[in-house]
């Protein structure tokens, strides 16, 4: 299937001489892409063209099926070569090269800036760097756990080997000894700043050995000889340890193959003038076809449809969701462990797991244990790496697999919230499911309390929030997560949550119920007012009310959100309807449920008083009733902010 | 000044017998604070002892004077061994043993789970690994840049080596000669999953090798001699580059000290039950104090007071603006260059510069080469490092110098928010300007485009966000905000911006001009409808003013909200007198401006229509003008979005 199979013993004259004649055409479509556009990347897209046209003519690939299974996969993972890779799509018949030249980084065509997976043929958008070599690692997991034979080649800059995430990709790489991934960096020794050992020493091949992988020098990155010596070594387990991963450094010039492009970190970002991509096509001793393109490019309009295959979801079977009686006292965590090991025990039943789990080093706190013993070989500790292990679940997430990533909520959100943005934008359909949210962590303090979960997930378009109230919630939230495709969240504290019940003892969640997004439950009905919480504070909040009717005769609605995003904006309005709303949350009053609460109303119109309880500083280390009554969490002082609203609207204040 | 001088060839007898009582003080310290509290971390407490006594003993410091500018710094970056740290303090008298026993993880008190600078001698507030090195190194380059030969310690676990961040904090370190830096690696190879080598293989010693550190290798972490002569060859600069740092990794057991909890992981986290601590207590023939501390804790109300040093600013001239007349066209970005390098030919004048700066790769982009020239010494090029950078920017920000880092937005906030977020809870005091904000950043599209910066941030509760809105305010703020403490950041596109002026063509933000937090413009005042915009997009609600007046006979008044933390709330309450409210933004249309607009008019129960136009998808890759066309935020949207809004209440519909 491929154009060069590796198994040759080297590249036959013919062979060069398509390569060559392939290189030509490729630099002209980079000049006269960016040119056009007035703007790209055309000195990294021609230091990487001879590695990018080597290994699509020996990876297995099939142009007219892009999204053939048995394919092997490249990531390019420095995204701003789009000029580079579109021109070798060109080549291989994934696109038309006037879509390309016509479209490049026109508003609303697939040819974007960085590469999108929307042109055929590539495999994960990037352009955010240092991400590519994870979600490649979790492309080669995915192979592996279907016992597919393909490949996955992660094409990289060598400025972007900067990044801390690469140095956590390789680890996991090791560790899961990861032998069909090999690494290939693009060692043009030029960054934006200039010269990357003046920018930032490193030594990138003296990093890759010390995380246990092969590596091969290829001293000539424009020689294809040499290139493909390489590629054939690892093709044939020719390498120091062929159960693990290899990389191939490859030593490149930037703008290789224009003189005057040659080693000029000006062209890493600037497309050529009009004079200057003269003085290149001359050197070329090719025909300037510039102005023909930029007046068709002035009349194109009709841009070629964007390239969608579905992505692929596994089939889960929910099973029997468990009851947790109205005496229990357990954690949602628990509740969770427990849901996700009878998900595992149903579906991860064949050869192939159908639900993935990820920790980092958390295993036990985050109740995965049960999970782990079920189905140890669909479970993956990362170690202390979180960047990556965002990126990596990400990845497989879309191949197929009902993955669970799962850590504290600041080391799952806030300190990865970038990568799951890169995620979301590649159609990710990740469950993240984080514990110890909130003040309710407790002792571990405010560097460990994730107070902005909401405020941060929100930004990302197709992530949808849900938190669970009590056990049987979290059971329900966590079987349904696990049946639907999509990026979710779910969110849960640390402490012992009391089994909700309505005013008859029995269990709010259990029984019939089913849980929907996008749908709020009335807890309590009343009309003096409406307290809206979810989570932990759901409890709180039937406290208080309870409080409210005893002592002040108030009829008080409670209504659990937990569906967050998509929010029920119809309970939202009929709670207004009382005239007065308390919204109650473990998390920054500013950017949690009451701002989105605040958004509702302003967006329908409608008036009603809205009081915003929440966090209003860092958190202390103490137990998380003392840290909910100093910030006026607790149940008295939700009694005291409702009696004060009441008073105020009453009085018509 | 230290307890025993690095410059002794041996540890005396007299100072071995001194260093064992000691350490077995501090182990009933640690068994006692952890069981009393019920939670924490003994088992790393015990790991780190004999290297935490000796570091406190060789380093020179003044118990009495914590904030002596000559002291070496000693960063923990594992906060969990908070018992540790506490128990060696409280030998050196920086604390009472009798508060940290009965305070130790109570709400209200300085002894936090996790160290905490309110803990006199602690440096760095840490909790969230991976981060300590960088902060170190900040430090490091603090001391560096004022020419004090004090020295940096950095005491990190083995596990938080996999953080991608390390790596990026060791090449720093290495390209900017830090020998003032030294690290020390606590290698009992556990983690709370376990084998270190299990859970995540890794060659430490390898890697800090790779990246150009002295490696000098402990066998016994416990052995005060041999910890004596690795400290003593750093000192003596007897290491293979003096010029370079130099890192200890020294060989421990978990739980040292205690037969039951040695290389048991379960004490990572997990107090000792009151019979386990009977049981260590004989085991080193101590007196068992629980119940009489249980009995006083119970009684203990009244908490040592936090400590709370003044974190020094300095003195900074903002001299003459910059004007930009009303046919200027440039963008904000050179604004803000030609403002910081005015900034340094001003106040850079010393030995020691007032003003530094920090970019990625990205210093002609942010506009920082001005800067750069002028002040050589006080630029830093961290690479594509920006998890380290925000960490170290933020590190020396609190040393007495206006700091100012770079980048892009999505790399300067979306990729580190949490690194941001444990500075601010540090009380860094960081100028943290970003540009290529929003659609604005065109054709490097999705990836590239920043539209969460005041989603994100708003969740930072320390810190304020500026938008200006044209080159004029631009070199105001930048002025302000290099004048005044505390975390800041100010944002803006890529684009040139047109001066924007009064309706007598005046620059609004020329001559007497003073930015103010918290105070909104009038830029055009009207009763129909107020505008509510920020940054780029107050010139194109300017083009919609016209029109609207023009076309409509309408007189919109346009409200430039460059503060958009502190909002000022006032001037929204004002605009909602109006009876309509259109908010403009380049960015999430649920998280910005819009939202805080929105929950500005809940909370002061202020009715009024509210129309929020903002980003609804994630861009596409073109110019930025037809991707606002696309988004609905270009003049024709604004002005028609208005005209129905407008119908409608006077409809009253």
């Amino acid at each position: 299937m491929p154009a060069i199979s590796l198994d040759q013993e080297k590249l036959t004259d013919d062979q060069l001489k398509t390569l060559d004649d392939m290189w030509r055409r490729c630099v002209r479509r980079i000049i006269l892409s960016t040119t056009l556009a007035g703007s790209g990347h055309p000195g990294g897209s021609m230091s990487s063209l001879h590695l990018l046209l080597m290994l699509y003519s020996t990876l297995r690939h099939r142009p007219h099926d892009p999204g053939w299974t048995e394919r092997d996969r490249l990531i390019v993972s420095m995204g701003h070569i789009s000029p580079g890779v579109y021109a070798v799509l060109c080549e291989f018949g994934y696109i038309a090269e006037d879509a390309m030249l016509l479209e490049f980084r026109r508003a609303g065509s697939s040819f974007a800036g960085h590469v999108e997976t929307c042109v055929p043929g590539v495999e994960w958008n990037t352009g955010n760097l240092g991400q590519g070599l994870s979600a490649a690692t979790g492309m080669a997991l995915a192979l592996r756990l279907r016992q597919r034979d393909a490949r996955v080649a992660a094409l990289m800059g060598d400025g972007e080997q900067q990044k801390g995430q690469v140095s956590e990709a390789r680890r996991f790489a090791w560790k899961y000894k990861l032998s069909n991934l090999l690494g290939i960096v693009d060692r043009n020794r030029l960054q934006i700043g200039g010269d990357t050992q003046t920018v930032m020493p490193q030594r990138i091949r003296d990093e890759y050995a010390a995380s246990g992988w092969n590596v091969i020098s290829v001293e000539d990155g424009h020689d294809y000889r040499e290139i493909f010596d390489a590629l054939r070594r690892v093709h044939r387990r020719d390498v120091p340890d062929p159960a693990r991963p290899s990389v191939i450094v490859a030593r490149t010039v930037m703008g290789k193959g224009i003189s005057f492009m040659e080693n000029n970190a000006h062209y890493h970002g600037c497309a050529l003038t009009e004079d200057e991509a003269e003085r290149a096509f001359a050197e070329l001793g090719m025909e300037n076809a510039l102005a023909s393109f930029q007046e068709k490019r002035r009349h194109h309009r009709l841009f070629q449809s964007a390239y969608c295959p579905a992505i692929p979801y596994p089939e889960i079977h929910e099973g029997s969701p468990r009851e947790y009686g109205a005496d229990v006292r357990i954690d949602n965590r628990s509740a969770y462990g427990a849901a996700l090991e009878d998900l595992a025990r149903l579906n991860n039943t064949g050869d192939t797991p159908k639900i993935l789990g990820f920790s980092c080093d958390l295993e036990g706190s985050v109740k995965m244990k049960g999970f782990h013993k079920v189905s140890p070989d669909a479970f993956f500790e990362a170690g202390i790496q979180e960047h990556h292990t965002a990126t990596v679940s990400g990845a497989v997430s879309r191949e197929g697999f009902a993955v669970f990533f799962s850590t504290f909520g600041v080391f799952g959100v806030s300190e990865v919230y970038n990568q799951h943005r890169l995620n979301d934008i590649n159609g990710s359909q990740l469950k993240l499911v984080c514990t110890h949210l909130g003040l309710d962590v407790g002792e571990d303090g405010q560097t460990h309390q994730c107070i902005d979960y909401i405020g941060l997930l929100q930004n990302l378009y197709h992530f949808s929030i849900f938190i669970p109230a009590d056990p049987n919630q979290t059971d329900r939230i966590v079987r349904h997560a696990a049946q639907h495709p999509g990026n979710c969240f779910v969110g849960m504290g640390r402490s012992k949550t009391p089994v909700l019940t309505d005013r008859d003892g029995v269990p709010l969640y259990g029984g019939d119920y089913r849980f929907r997004p996008g749908r709020a439950d009335w807890v309590r009905r009343g009309s003096d007012g409406a307290i809206l919480a979810y989570g932990p504070m759901v409890a709180i909040a039937l406290e208080a009310q309870r409080l409210l009717e005893e002592e002040d005769g108030l009829k008080v609605a409670v209504v659990n959100c937990a569906s967050i995003k998509p929010l029920d904006e119809d309970a939202v309005i009929e709670a207004a309807g009382t005239g007065l709303i308390l919204t109650v949350e473990d998390h920054h009053v500013e950017t949690g449920l009451g701002a989105r609460v605040a958004g509702v109303l302003a967006d329908r119109a409608v008036s009603c008083r809205l009081v915003r309880l929440g966090v209003k500083h860092y958190g202390h280390s103490g137990a998380p009733r003392e840290l909910y009554r100093m910030e006026g969490l607790d149940a008295p002082a939700i009694l005291d902010a409702f009696r004060k609203a009441h008073a105020a609207v009453r009085s018509g204040k």
